[in-house]
């Protein structure tokens, strides 16, 4: 059947949509989320199929088509394209059988992964995925596939072993490790690829704070090069196609801020190994308030972050640390970047605690990847903090991305302070993470 | 923070979604699914953020609404709103514990069905309630209170009682029974009020079939008087907003073609509760290609509905038929209307199981509703037919909803035909039943 297309002009940014006027839906026998051929010239794609019975721009006779349907087909306001109806993707068949409580197979999640990463899946279908794995659960061979499928479908980055990575799993205010693990394990020469994340509900996450300091959004091709040249980077993941899937798949999970614990998992190893990274520490903090709230499931999560590591070929070392409490003296973008730059410079302001847990974590990837001998890896990073040669790989690395400031007296902070003064003396016992992130927050972060 | 309207021109036939663009979710910290509240001088309402980041007419300093929000808000294309974050509903809460395997309570249920009947829920969200249930199961409390919410959030029906209704769980092609069992039930003077479905991959629903005789889709006002007059109508449930929720849930399950057992429980009973039935007879084909496939899991549901139907106060009797099999003659809407007309007429060539199975039917709800003895049901309805009153309380429906055709002579067939013959005597031992309705559907069924 042909119909004329209406150009909607906007985009889903994902799944590739055409909306029908019910009348003529009803006419070809097409449903809500039917799958239909579209085909223009020579040029043919496969769109997910919306049904609308407003009287708007998609009326009888009509097609409207987002944004990504209008590129892909090359098409043209009111130009007459063919619609057909086309078969559902099998993936749908695995996503049924997840539900019914079915493990799935390599392949079967590879095509899950595919259809997601080519915008074959609507985000109803994904959120049974999600859904399905929340439930059910994955088994590690679930988890490793899942992990190998995202991989397999993203951009990649490939340089030569050994290449180190480091992650923390969120829900710590001020855990800015990374800012100063990174120098330090790259000024011994290693190879450290980092990227980051923004805060979701955090006050700030590492590519916000990084961002105070040097340009974050950065070109696969030109972090290559960067990487290649100073041995390190700190940049937004999110700018780049590692692993789209699990992009899609955490934008499915956030209306109902689902954590299902296999999807986590695949989502830490892949941006992992998409990067190449032969070597990752991963930092679980347990606490209250953390994401991890207890040894338990922290040690669970040791076991399978370390068991499915091995299954893809990564050594991966797991640290449960102290979550509890936020780390570091500053909350927020700008303040968490002068702890880091007070860190690395040695300035006697510089936070103890974010300190001590960093040089921790850096001595554990020098010996990880063979720059310190084992039990000298902590020594190694003190020296290199005190040395300066961290400080000046910090700025070699801010000079690459493009920098913004590298001194703690450039940076903007806030012109509000409000000094809250104890009533009596005695000593902070505890502070809510989330309240903390609550207040940094309204005061504007993770903009400033 | 104030932004520009632009009318998108399309209906969502459900959510009430904005677009904003990614660079003023960022600023403003909005994310994907958030809720935000719309105010246009004294109206407010709460839509469902979506984001943009194409370069299409949603571009920074704008927010697109669909036809819903233009409508609530009453706004013009280019006039400026306030848009300020709002919390989400409590609904999700309680869709989250239900993914993590709580038990509902009514007022939950209640909550999440209010919520999707006014449109406060995405269908991401939607399809995680749905998902949860589908995995977790609903036990027959949450059954109970999942079908009263979907009642007392939709429009109802309310007749003297007793009021009597029918359901035939699908999948078996044919099966027309409510055609000539609900004018034999109203000939004896009884009640009832019959809403019925489309063919969604069948060949032909009752409605459609309907259809082929008079028309069936009829505003509610008009069919309370018509029940008033005729004691029965048979119409089309869809243009109705009877248990409204229900409509959009299926909406959701369609997709991967969920069917789950709680829901579709609900969904049921709702309905007959809705057109105010007080006395259910509830037809579960059971066989291979049905939707209930084997004895165990009907003997299940006959437990359920009538069990639930107590606690809804309605009297609900199953019978488990056979379902392996195609009934009537002819599938598809022209040819079951036909069988339907000679069962009615007394005409020889009238199918002998259908006749058979209305009539044992139509017997068990006339015992029901009082009109015939115990165990006197079949006579009377017998008799019903046998004399055309049931055929005459056919005509008087046709003509109170609208006629097209109540004689068989009247009936457009399909005009290609082609007669099947052995290669040998025998006997039918077995059809399928999915095969025949595909075959009907490729020839043009529903439509004619």
């Amino acid at each position: 059947m042909k119909l004329a297309v209406k150009d909607l002009d906007i985009g889903t940014g994902g799944p590739l949509i055409a909306v029908l006027h019910s009348s003529d839906a009803q006419r070809m026998d097409l449903h809500f989320e039917d799958r239909v051929r579209l085909s223009h010239g020579k040029r043919r794609v496969v769109a997910i199929l919306d049904i609308t019975s407003s009287q708007g721009v998609v009326r009888q006779g009509v097609i409207g088509l987002m944004d990504e349907l209008v590129k892909e087909l090359g098409v043209r306001d009111g130009q007459n394209i063919e619609v057909q109806l086309e078969q559902k993707p099998a993936s749908l068949q695995h996503i049924r059988s997840k539900l019914d409580g079915a493990c799935l197979s390599e392949e079967q999640l590879g095509e899950i992964v595919y259809d997601i990463t080519r915008n074959k899946l609507s985000e109803i279908e994904i959120a049974y995925f999600v859904a399905s794995t929340y439930i059910r659960g994955l088994n590690a061979d679930e988890v490793a596939a899942l992990t190998k499928a995202m991989v397999k479908y993203g951009e990649t980055l490939d340089f030569p072993p050994p290449v180190m990575d480091k992650h923390s799993i969120g829900g710590v205010p001020g855990n800015r490790t990374t800012m100063v693990v990174v120098p330090i394990v790259a000024a011994a020469g290693l190879t450290i690829p980092k990227t980051s994340s923004r805060a979701i509900t955090s006050a700030a996450g590492t590519a916000d704070v990084m961002e105070v300091l040097a340009r974050v959004e950065v070109p696969l091709p030109e972090l290559r090069h960067i990487v290649k040249r100073v041995g390190a980077c700190m940049v937004w993941g999110g700018a780049l196609a590692l692993a789209p899937a699990d992009d899609r798949i955490i934008r499915v999970e956030s209306p109902l801020s689902l954590d299902a614990e296999g999807q986590m998992i695949a989502s830490v190893l892949a941006k992992k190994r998409s990067v190449g990274a032969t070597h990752v520490l991963i930092d679980i903090p347990v606490g209250a308030g953390a994401k991890v709230w207890d040894m338990e499931r922290g040690e669970r999560l040791r076991g399978l972050f370390e068991g499915i590591g091995k299954q893809l070929g990564m050594e991966v070392h797991v640290l449960l640390t102290d979550g509890a409490q936020p780390i570091g003296n500053g909350i927020g973008s700008a303040l968490e970047a002068r702890d880091v730059l007070w860190i690395l410079l040695g300035d006697e302001r510089a936070p103890a605690d974010l300190r001590k847990k960093s040089i921790m974590m850096a001595g554990k990837l020098l010996e990880m990847g063979s720059a310190a001998p084992l039990g000298e890896g902590v020594k190694l990073a003190e020296e290199l903090l005190r040395s300066g040669k961290a400080y000046r790989k910090m700025v070699e690395i801010i000079d690459a991305q493009g920098r913004r400031a590298s001194r703690p007296e450039e940076l903007v902070l806030g012109r509000q302070t409000e000094e809250v003064r104890a009533a009596r003396p005695g000593t902070i016992r505890s502070a809510d993470n989330k309240f903390i992130a609550r207040i940094a927050r309204a005061l504007g972060s993770p903009e400033g």
